[in-house]
């Protein structure tokens, strides 16, 4: 057998062991019942870290420098060789020592995290703070960087990205964006929300949310939808690529939105594997980065699901489900779809606010890795950096500092893949109106094959060949430019809130 | 480390594997896309392959045959060692090559088979069927046995159990059940089964099932309800144990007595966890054998599920789910549950039918494993044999020799299995209506805690410690009795019939 072969086959074993993990993980929210969790994370553990073996042992390591010397690889197996290669010396940077103590601090953080937070106690949740701090510093060490600690971790979401380049691109965003949300709270017509709000069955909901993704071409003959607490997107296997989504009664907004969204990682995942069996077989259906994820399901989301000529198609389709939108105007929907507004839980950001909410924590997790911030100061830079960006002040740390999941993982340098997953699905649709000039009539006429097809031939069919940098240059023939996503914005804005 | 706590630690390993093979199977029936066929045959297919390394290694063969003279093992780690032992020897048996091939002939053969049902063409089932044929013939060879090869075979489904003595059973059992067969037919007034007929909401009825199933007392923190094509009852791990069911919008029966028949495997695999984790780990939390896990299927299903004093109970219950039965009554409902005639279909078959859907196919069975039968004269024998124990003839094939799924397995020998648990299930009620005579009253008010309690104290938690044989002594006092089975559907149904 030669290399190559010998390296695809050992990638092939890799992602059945990952097939199995990620269906464990999926039933874990999904299905599994109460008393199953202690047992289920003994499982998932095993094959955790027989995965963990096949990724970092020698066998690979060997198939790796071989191929990386050779010069006729196809473009996907090149990509695939680089990938899989960084993934390779990075988990073989850090000692298996490390990775137990990370685990097990982890575990405990997590726990010490969901119980501070509901007991509103920052001071319980500070000690484990720090240690995933200390891991996090080490894990930069390990891994080495050249300017900052925080390049080394950002490496792990958006490869190539770094923190000096995130304070370029972040600088001027918020001074275009912190006095544009000041002049919609004060001077600006807020849209009324009333429409999404009353009551609306669930199990309506759900169907409406299946109909949904039908009508972003989600394809459920290699898919599924779940219910589950937090939504999420999950590639089961090949050609099983799973939706889940959560609903509120009161609300309509958040799980048909919420569908949106998963539906275009969805998309993403679907399309990377239309492409024979390549990508996924290789290690890179994963897609480029994360931000270069986040840019799909937001694309899906906002710059479609959110736009007017979106609701021209979706307004009857909704009262399809729910007949009292049977006389609703499409403007009245649109409107409604996009409130914007200061608010304290970044998940529930709208387009204007979010990227703020992602900034604040970028100041203070470069901070925290170059040893300028304490984590004993983070509430008090917490609610001053709040009422900086989005003018208000958080009543407590539960709905403040603590609200996000990610630090008490020791995910450090997670967060900015949100704001460039805008950043990235502002210009792609910049670029895309250009290519197809007519865009939106053909969305408001229900033909959304040409949004969805230049989605699909631009970015999911390469999947994660490229890195995110090489990607959005190949896609719009310029490198990352902030301005697109604040001209979007502002432009759709001004229009909503009648500036 | 000890041996004992070796082979434990062995024994835990390849339950975590299990659960990922469990979960991965249940997951194929319930919620995978059809697109995901391929990858996840291969993913189990991986896991499988590991898992059976474990149960056939050199490494468990050592553990094995020194615990097999330690004297001072508990009770049920004799019981592992005796049932893992004995698995451990007769996979040894087996040359890698063969299994190798009949899972291939297997595979075809099942193909083959689906085709040839839905086209009603034996012929093409034939060589398929032969080939299934010889592989079992050439695995009671390998297995060795005494007398009959299908000795051989009743092992991996009823240990203990030998031909001879399942004549020995059916001779008499046949001798009874034939005449009064006739006997209902001609004499007897048929119930009217119309209540059950109508037209019924399929969401309503799953809400029927998981409240039939609160009754029973399934635990729905360690377990889940699901739909599927075909109903079954699966052990995902510990703690989480899953029914799952179909339903009939014309029928109400169907969907409601399948929840409480794969309820009563439930409640089997949960009870035997109950105890610790003693029998799960030890890899005896299975239960006895196919037979006594079909006893407790039937006795929820049918002892329970299709008595009198259920009725009694159950009927403000249903109505409270379908109120076209508010004012039903349990008498009705009572006997629209207990219609009984000769028809076509084994799984469809009713109390005093069944038995006799499984002796025909024994007949057949032994017949090709000691080559008294040819496969080519199958459709003529079957047809024969369905008008001698039911005095029908099945208009074509499809609904005859090939009804069933088993043989395209090539699962000789298990067909037994399923009487043996009316059998077990009608022996065991008698005792149990000796130890607790006011049960019919019990459970007509609605108390099934002595009903329960008795299987949990007297099967369940015993689990597979020992063999059925055995088992069966324990709990009644007497070795298997097919009499009481006689006596149980015959007072029954001279009852309902007005005999």
């Amino acid at each position: 057998m030669d290399t190559l072969t010998a390296y695809r086959s050992h990638l092939l074993e890799m992602a059945k062991l990952g097939s199995a993990i990620s269906l464990l993980g999926w039933d874990q929210h999904a299905h599994m019942p109460k008393k199953g969790v202690a047992f289920r994370s003994q499982v998932i553990g095993k094959l955790t870290k027989m995965m963990f073996e096949l990724s970092v042992g020698d066998e690979l390591g060997s198939y790796l420098s071989e191929l990386e010397s050779k010069p006729d690889l196809s473009e996907a197996e090149a990509g695939s060789v680089r990938r899989i290669g960084e993934t390779y010396r990075r988990r073989r940077a850090v000692p298996p020592e490390f990775i137990e103590e990370q685990t097990v601090a982890r575990s405990q953080a997590q726990s010490a995290w969901a119980k501070a937070r509901a007991d509103n106690d920052f001071s319980a949740f500070e000690p484990h703070l720090q240690k995933m701090v200390d891991f996090a510093r080490r894990l930069a060490d390990y891994y080495g960087y050249e300017d900052h600690p925080y390049d080394a971790l950002l490496r792990d979401f958006e490869p190539g990205m770094t923190c000096a380049e995130l304070k370029t691109i972040i600088g001027p965003l918020r001074d275009d964006l912190v006095p544009f949300l000041k002049r919609l709270t004060q001077d600006g017509t807020k849209p009324d929300a009333s429409p999404f709000r009353g009551s609306f069955d669930l199990e309506t909901q759900r169907r409406l949310a299946r109909r949904a993704l039908e009508v972003i071409d989600y394809d459920f003959e290699a898919g599924g939808l779940a219910d589950v607490p937090h939504p999420f997107t999950t590639t089961i296997g090949q050609g099983d690529v799973r939706v889940t989504n959560r609903y509120s009664e009161e609300l309509l907004g958040p799980g048909l939105f919420a569908a949106l969204h998963e539906g275009g990682h969805a998309l993403y995942n679907q399309g990377m594997q239309n492409e024979g069996d390549d990508l996924f077989t290789l290690g890179i259906a994963q897609g480029a980065s994360n931000g270069i994820h986040e840019s799909q399901s937001r694309m899906i989301e906002n710059q479609l699901g959110r736009s007017r000529p979106f609701w021209k198609h979706f307004a009857p389709i909704l009262a399809e489900y729910f007949p009292q939108f049977a006389d609703a105007d499409p403007e009245t929907l649109y409107r409604a779809a996009n409130v914007a507004e200061p608010s304290l839980i970044r998940v529930e950001a709208d387009e204007v606010t979010y990227n703020l909410h992602i900034m604040l924590r970028f100041e203070i997790e470069t901070g925290l890795m170059d040893g300028s911030i304490a984590v004993s100061d983070l509430p008090r830079l917490w609610n001053e950096a709040m009422e900086r960006y989005l003018g208000i002040v958080p009543p407590d740390d539960a709905v403040g500092v603590m609200q996000d999941v990610h630090w008490s993982m020791g995910a450090f340098g997670y967060f900015p893949s949100y704001m460039l997953g805008n950043l990235y699905a502002a210009q792609m649709l910049t670029t895309l109106r250009e290519q197809v000039p007519d865009l939106d009539e053909q969305i408001a006429s229900g033909d959304l094959k040409p949004f969805l097809g230049w989605l699909r031939s631009n970015v999911h069919k390469v999947g994660g060949i490229h890195e995110p940098k090489e990607l959005i240059e190949r896609i719009t023939g310029e490198t990352l430019d902030a301005s697109h996503f604040v001209r979007y914005v502002t432009t759709k804005y001004t229009d909503i809130y009648k500036l």
